[in-house]
């Protein structure tokens, strides 16, 4: 009943290039022209004298998934060129295929697989991987492999290469749901998929690790969590979502990292869903949310 | 600094008609083929088949104020006609013109006066009609007009058509910043103008008088406030902003009266701005806030 | 790492009586006499004339457990009898029995079994009792009892028959995670128990079924979720927790449900955890929560 | 209606000593013995073991104003000598006496007066001291005296100087209501009393001037403000209160701004008040608030 959306027939065209008169009526017309129905437009400039212009299409066209190839490439001659445009065509019925990293602390894969089994989210999950075997039996209750892939200080670089080994041509996205590792700058290019995180405090505040320390120890009233795209300089990739809830001086560290999980799964949980929905676009090191 | 953009050559297109194929590359090309460069576009359906389709389209397009007659004509042969389309075109340089009622009770107003001078709020205000002179002197430091216009429950009808007398040709919405008098249908009428309330709960929780100690007795752990057009239902016209405060046991009537002008300040005068700004749409008793 | 305190010789002292002078001092020194310390003190009152006052008292005593029966005595003939008072005695460390009732939908019954995996609440939880057999693997997998009651219109009274014959002398509180069936008045009152239900709105907007579909259709800005202990009158038991959350126009009744679950959840985990920590106190129709 | 109750014969008692068993008992026996009523009373440890007790208690003991020498004269001789305890004993009916600093910005320096005006804020403002002429006649119309002082870099001291004359023996708090100066060490020792500023950010994010244009650099989603009293380091002192609300990508640094104003009023507001109810403790580098 409350599956999301995945009707056959839908199209999402995401664009960005310098802004210019007309973009949105050339993009609407030959949408129109190819028999395609506009459902939802969101669009951005960053300014229109030398700024970017940022659109999300999601059009409805029978036989989509069939002539999609001969439709990228009309898009590709006709607007692409045109505009120095960047595009992405994705059809809306194919759902991502998602890796799930995570070490022991259950609250964020666990929702996310809850999510993923009602059908809130629209992706596959064709394995989660982590350090631990701890949640092994949580996982495989959901149908879901679960690879152990153990990493110690002197072989992280063969952990990373067994983890590239299991992901290579299987994924559209990584999703590191409390995964308690750094990954190396080698790993983040070679993987070559985008990586999304979630950091335990509201960033930039708190950098590093130990966040709910250092937020007891600040005395801060309000908590949060960040979840970002990973970049090879940690926590300062691209925010895609954050969330806080109040807290008091008489809450220890424990009751923030109580309090914090319930931040966490859900702002990772919401990040994760944009991302696959095509809503969320990289602009430098900021996001566009649609 | 903090004006709101009123650059001139900024129109605003908002169209309502039966959903149909076509529609935003219609109103797009047409805006191109005007001249126009599209800014910013909103659209929501109720469905495909059968539904509404509502957008607000707005667009740079130099010399609008100049041409606007001949471009509302085209509009109407060109969109309207074919797509059996409601629509309003309106220039964003143009602030509309609110008359404010009041009674004794100054948060609401002072928020608005104050955002107003602030240049927050896209409008003019020619005149504050109050039923009592306490606010008078707090008006008048803005540079306002102040009408007091007494009613007692036997001259109802003659201070109403005072206040249509005031009105007449002079504002394009009212606003009833906590005014303590049910305005008549006929006044609804006669006024011909969008009217804002702001109702002291959640609606449609506690409707009518004294929401604050009906929501003490009913021991809610949240109060709320709710800025609606009236209609001749009282409290029941399309809602257009609410939002709610936490509260506890130990708030009495007069702390959840505190905490509450706090809330119906900031959703009366975050809904005065929307409408200002041409982005709220009714459809029958709800509103689309784009 | 997380789990919740739960501490030997942590006792919780709860009363409520005719708010009058010296009650602090009365309760403190009686605790300070029988060699305990105060490590939390809440107190509330209705009013010092003809009001009514509250208070939760926590504090440690070396040896509570064994001079539990002692320390009531004293409790009853020192303090209860000469200030007219109820009281209520409790060892942190004894968790609330609570019995779960669920239908088909999972995610209250889910959360509330992960926190408690997680030692998030102080309960144990020797049943979980549904009129569907749809969600007995996601339970056992829990180690925790799955009772399959089916309820039939010409069957509810022997379903509730069979119902305290699972509960009797085995709970202390009784959880409907959106159990989809009314509980008769003879039920509630055989239990002997309090039973906390969650309700899928902002009470008291939207009372009775298919509140979500009432809230699109009054086309709110805000949707909730109630907490509140069960009384004979549907929807009218005082309430223990509300929260809500921000939706548009563009949401459509399954999007609702979506959102409102995970309010559903936040809210009644809330109200469970604090009604087993001895934080409710009920004053006639509403609740105090220290 | 809405005024703060300043009944008089309200005591407030604020304590803080090391943690130790019978201090509840032994202040709520006191004030019993005194002819006192506790009216509320919250505590806190850092922990039994070598940690710190903080104490907050209002009673109502008829006389208070008169007997309040003698009262304090007790205190420290049956509970601050024998629990090493500091304390403070006020007298809830004498409002705080604060000056207000402000530069050219209006919202938080108008939100205290019209606050104050409406009796939320149990206080008296003697004066406004402010490094520009801008807000003198928005200030006088509320009867409040302005005193314009400029402050150039190379005046600064002497600027400072007259600062302390007009605030000597004259106020107990300053609030710095987006003052845009930097008081230096030598003012906040000369002065005295606890100085609360506004920090538009969300410490300890975004140090610092500029803050809204770094907020919109980081690409945050959430945007805050943080009341703090103010020590010899820069945005470091104790946060009393803080508050955020969500932006989006396409909020500009004025939007940002705009919506800022609104969270930094009410932070300010919120944290003036509770420190004007004494609810405001510092314990090293945080605040407890009760």
């Amino acid at each position: 009943m409350w599956r999301v959306s995945q009707r056959p027939d839908i199209a999402r065209l995401i664009i960005s290039c310098p802004d210019q008169h007309g973009i949105v009526a050339a993009v609407s017309e030959l949408i129109a022209e190819l028999g395609g129905n506009i459902i939802a437009l969101d669009q951005y400039s960053t300014g229109l004298e030398g700024g970017r212009f940022f659109q999300r299409t999601v059009f409805h066209l029978p036989g989509f998934a069939q002539r999609r190839n001969e439709i990228e490439q009309t898009v590709r001659e006709r607007l692409a060129g045109p505009f120095a445009m960047e595009f992405k065509l994705t059809d809306a019925a194919a759902p991502k295929r998602v890796a799930i990293f995570a070490s022991k602390t259950d609250h964020c894969l666990l929702d996310l697989l809850w999510r993923h089994r009602r059908g809130e989210l629209p992706m596959e999950i064709p394995v989660v991987i982590s350090n631990h075997p701890d949640l092994e039996e949580d996982v495989r209750r959901f149908g879901i492999d679960y690879v152990h892939v153990p990493v110690q200080k002197d072989n992280k670089s063969a952990a990373e290469a067994q983890h590239l080994e299991i992901l290579r041509g299987r994924v559209d996205l990584v999703v590191l749901a409390r995964y308690m590792q750094i990954l190396s700058p080698e790993f983040l290019e070679e993987v070559a998929v985008p990586v999304i995180n979630i950091h335990h405090s509201f960033l930039p505040a708190f950098i590093g690790a130990g966040p709910y320390q250092k937020a007891k120890d600040r005395g801060v009233k309000l908590i949060g969590a960040t979840a970002h795209y990973v970049t090879e300089d940690l926590d300062e990739g691209p925010i895609i979502e954050q969330d806080v809830i109040r807290v008091s001086h008489a809450d220890d560290v424990a009751q923030l990292t109580r309090y914090g999980a319930d931040v966490e799964r859900a702002v990772l949980s919401r990040a994760v869903k944009w991302h696959c929905e095509d809503r969320v676009i990289r602009d430098n090191n900021t996001t566009i949310v649609f």
